[in-house]
C-alpha cells in the first residue's frame, strides 16, 4: 500500500501533497506501468485522510494522464516508459538585463520628465474611463482603435494642421514601429523602401527584420534628392518633410513638388510622411504636411503621442489613403488593436477637451526656454571658439559641429568619462560623414534638467583639448 | 503692389491671412517665378498692418520655400512651374466603419463585462503610477517591459504554476498576436509552423501575413497527433496542452512525452505553448505547463492578461528559453516595448499585492456559476432531446452538439434572426468536420449576462425545428 507521511507535507495541502507524491513515484518508476492503485476508500483509511481528498488527487492524476480508470476495476498507472529519468536540468543562464546606466546628461534619451506631464488631468480621464458604464471600453477594440480617439484626432488635425481626415482613415497602434511593421507586411517583400540618409535608420532595421530590401537616399540642403531616389528603384519612401531628423531641414515646396511628381509617376509608389515632432516649431505656424497637399492618394501620414506626450505612453497613428485603407482592411485588420481602450479613451478626452493643445503650447514654451539656455551657455563657453550651431527653430535638438583633432570614438569615450551619453550625427548616417577634423554632435536637450545645463556645457567643453587652457 | 482685403479674413489672424493669400497667388500663378515681392515695410504701409506681421508671413513662406531671399535685393517668387493647377480632388470615399451589431447574446464576443473588473483597485494603482516620483516610468521602457512587471509575473508563476522563470526571460507585449509576430520574424521564413486542427486558426492567418508556411496537424482525443506532426515537416508547433481550444482536451502526460521526443529530436524544432486560459479550471489544481517539464530549453510559453483581466487591456507575455532569448535580443530587441509603462506598473502592483489571484478566484466562481446556470437551462429545455454537451470543467465555453436536419448555414442564419451570434466548431477547423446531421456549437458563455440565460436557451432551442412542438 502507498505510504506517505502526511505530517511531512510542509505547507502543501494534503490533496496537493498526495498528488505530488504519487506523481513522483510514477515518474521515478516506483509505481510501474499497469500497476493498480489502491481504491480511494482503502488509501484514505490507510493514510487516515478523507476519501474526498484521495478522490481529488486521483482525479488530477487522471486529468493529467498519469493514471487511467477502468470501470469496475480501478485505477492503473499509465505507460510512461518515454519519460527519461536522467535528463539534464534546464539551462538557467540568461543574458543579463541590459545595464541601465544613469548619466549626468543623456543626449540620446527620449524623455520629457514627469514634471511636464499633466498627470492630474490624465488621471482624471483614466478614472472616468474606468468608471464609464459604457460597454465599448470593455469589449474587444476595433482593429483600428476606439472611434472616439480617431474622431478626436481627426478634429484636432483639421483645427491645427489643415488636414481633412475621416476617422475611418486613421489606424491607432502601439507605437510607430508597430504601424511600420504592419505596413511592411502589407506592402510585401517585393517592395523596396527608400530611407533618407542621414535619417531615421531604425526604418532600415525594421525593413531588414521583415526581409524587405531598402536603399539609402542622400539628402541635400532641401532634403531628399529626387534624382537619386528615382535611380534607387525604391517603391515606397520614408520622409520627414516638416522637420528632417537630425538636420532639421524643412523640405521646400519646390522639392515637395518634385517628390509628388516622382510618386505620381508609378502606380505602386507611395510616400510615408513621418510628422513625428511637427508640433514643436518655435516661430511661425506649423508646416503643412504633404498629406494635406496630396491629390492622388499617395501619402501615408504617421504621427505619435509618445513624443508629444510622454515616451512611456505607446500611442501612435497612421492615416491611409482610401485604396491602401481597403488593402489594409483586407490583409491586416484581423490583427487586434494593440492599445488599451482605457488609454485610448483618456487620450480622446484629453484631446477633445483642449488639453492636448494646451500641453503642446506649454511644452513649446519649455523647450524654447531649454534651447535658449543651452545655446547661451554654449555661446559663453570656450566651445564657441571651435564649434558652430545649426538649428532651425524647431524640434528638441540641434547640431553642434566641433573642430577637433579627436576622432569621434575619442569624443564619445571622453563623453562617457565625463558621465555624458553623446549622440553623433554619424549615428544617423549610413554613408561616411566624418568630415576631416569636424565632429558633429546631436544635442537633444529634451531630457536635460535645466539646473544641470551650465555644468553639462562645461563638461562638453572639457572633452575637447582645443578648449582647455582658455579662461571662461 | 499686392492688395488683400484684410477685413475679409474671417477668423484668421492677419499674419495667417496674409501668408495664405500670397501662397495662393503664387500657386495660382498670379505671382510668377522670379517676381519680386514688395519690401516688408512698403507692403505693411500699403495694407495698413504691422511690419512684424508682414515679416512673419514672409518668414513662413521662406521656410516652406515659396519665396527666396536675396541679400540686399529682397524676396523673389520661387519656380513652382511643377505645380499642376488642374489636379483632381483627392478621393474621399472610405470603406465604412465595420458595423457594430449588438446581439441579444454573442457567443463569439470576448468580453467579461465591467461588473467584474476591479476598477477601483486598478485605478488606485494607475493613480499611484502617475504620481510616482520614479523616473523609470517616464522614460523609454526596456524592450522586454518594465522590470517590476516581469518580476511580479515570475513570482506569480512560481507560487501558482510551479514554474521557475527568471524575469530576464519574460518579454511583455501588446497582445499575443504582437508577440507571435515578433517570434515569426525571428524564426524567419524558412520555418514551417504546425497548428492544431481544430485550434487557434488565427495563428495560420499570422503565418500567412508573414509569408511563413504552416501545416494543420489533426488532433485526437489526447490532442496533437505526433506521427502526423512528424510527417508534416513542421519546425515549430503551436499547442494549448492545458486546455485545447475549442475541445477543452488536456494533453495527457503520455502524449506530452511523445511531443517532447519530437521536439528534442531536431535542433531547430520548438514548441509554442499557449496557456491562454489555464487560470480557469473549476476542479482540481492547475495543469502543469509543458514549459515547467521542459529540460532541453525547447518550450516558448505564452500567456495573456486580456483573457484573465479584461479584453481591452492589451498586455501579454512570453517566456523564452536562454538560446532563443539571446537570438531575440540579437534580432528583435531594437523594437520598443509596445505597452504603456503606467499600465505595466499598475499590473505589477495588482499582481504582487495579491489582487490578481483574488480576481482569478472571483472570476472562477462567477464562470462556474454561469456554466451551471446555462447547463441547467439546457438540461430543462427541449434542446436536450437532440443535443449533447461536451465540457471539461475548464475555460469559459463548452461544445454543444445538436442533431438536426438544418445545415450549419441555416443554423447560423436562424441564430441571427433570433438575435444570437453563434460560434461553430467548424469555425475553428481547417478540415471538414461537418458530421452528417450533427451541428456543433461553441457555447462561449463568458459574455452572456446571467439574467438573459433562460431566454438565450429558449431562443437557441427555437432555432431547431426538431425542438418545436414539445412542451417545456
Amino acid at each position: 500500500m502507498l505510504t506517505y507521511d502526511i505530517n511531512h507535507r510542509g505547507n502543501q495541502s494534503i490533496y496537493e501533497y498526495l498528488y505530488q507524491s504519487i506523481r513522483r513515484d510514477i515518474l521515478e518508476g516506483k509505481l510501474q506501468q499497469g500497476e493498480k492503485l489502491p481504491s480511494k476508500r482503502s488509501l484514505a483509511s490507510h493514510l487516515n485522510v478523507g476519501v474526498i481528498t484521495v478522490a481529488n488527487a486521483y482525479e488530477q492524476l487522471l486529468t493529467e494522464g498519469y493514471i487511467r480508470s477502468v470501470e469496475r476495476k480501478g485505477y492503473f498507472v499509465e505507460n510512461l516508459s518515454r519519460y527519461n529519468r536522467k535528463k539534464a536540468a534546464a539551462e538557467t543562464d540568461y543574458p543579463p538585463e541590459p545595464p541601465e546606466r544613469e548619466f549626468f546628461a543623456d543626449f540620446k534619451a527620449n524623455r520629457i520628465g514627469l514634471r511636464h506631464f499633466p498627470a492630474a488631468t490624465w488621471n482624471r480621464f483614466m478614472r472616468e474611463a474606468l468608471s464609464l458604464h459604457n460597454d465599448t471600453l470593455w469589449k474587444t477594440i476595433p482593429y483600428n482603435g476606439l472611434y472616439e480617439l480617431r474622431l478626436a484626432i481627426s478634429d484636432y488635425l483639421l483645427q491645427n494642421r489643415g488636414m481633412k481626415v475621416s476617422p475611418s482613415q486613421i489606424i491607432i497602434g502601439a507605437g510607430t514601429e508597430y504601424l511600420y511593421s504592419r505596413l511592411m507586411q502589407m506592402f510585401g517583400r517585393a517592395c523596396t523602401f527608400g530611407i533618407e540618409d542621414p535619417g531615421y535608420k531604425k526604418f532600415a532595421a525594421i525593413s531588414a527584420s521583415f526581409g524587405n530590401p531598402w536603399k539609402y537616399i542622400p539628402i541635400d540642403e532641401s532634403g531628399l534628392m529626387i534624382d537619386l531616389l528615382e535611380d534607387s528603384g525604391a517603391d515606397v519612401v520614408h520622409v520627414s518633410p516638416a522637420n528632417h531628423f537630425p538636420t532639421g531641414t524643412v523640405m521646400p515646396i519646390t522639392r515637395r513638388l518634385e517628390l509628388f511628381e516622382w510618386v505620381n509617376r508609378v502606380r505602386k509608389r507611395y510616400i510615408i510622411e513621418d510628422d513625428y515632432d511637427s508640433e514643436f516649431r518655435y516661430s511661425g505656424k506649423f508646416i503643412l504636411p504633404m498629406f494635406a497637399e496630396d491629390t492622388q492618394n499617395k501619402v501615408i501620414y504617421m504621427n505619435t503621442f509618445s513624443k508629444s506626450m510622454v515616451p512611456s505612453l505607446r500611442i501612435s497613428y497612421m492615416i491611409l489613403p482610401p485604396d491602401l485603407l481597403q488593402r489594409y482592411i483586407d490583409t491586416m485588420s484581423f490583427y487586434s488593436c494593440t492599445v488599451s481602450s482605457f488609454e485610448q479613451y483618456a487620450l480622446a478626452r484629453f484631446i477633445s477637451e483642449g488639453h492636448f493643445e494646451r500641453h503642446i503650447n506649454r511644452m513649446k514654451l519649455y523647450y524654447r526656454g531649454q534651447r535658449s539656455i543651452i545655446l547661451n551657455e554654449i555661446a559663453k563657453s570656450p566651445l564657441m571658439k571651435i564649434a558652430s550651431v545649426r538649428e532651425r527653430n524647431a524640434g528638441t535638438h540641434f547640431l553642434l559641429s566641433v573642430r577637433t583633432r579627436l576622432s569621434e570614438e575619442e569624443v564619445r569615450r571622453a563623453g562617457l568619462a565625463a558621465d555624458l551619453s553623446l549622440s553623433m550625427y554619424s549615428d544617423y548616417s549610413y554613408s561616411d560623414v566624418s568630415g576631416g577634423d569636424i565632429c558633429t554632435l546631436v544635442i537633444n536637450y529634451a531630457g536635460i534638467e535645466q539646473e544641470k545645463i551650465p555644468e553639462v556645457v562645461r563638461r562638453l567643453a572639457g572633452i575637447f583639448p582645443e578648449c582647455s587652457g582658455s579662461v571662461l
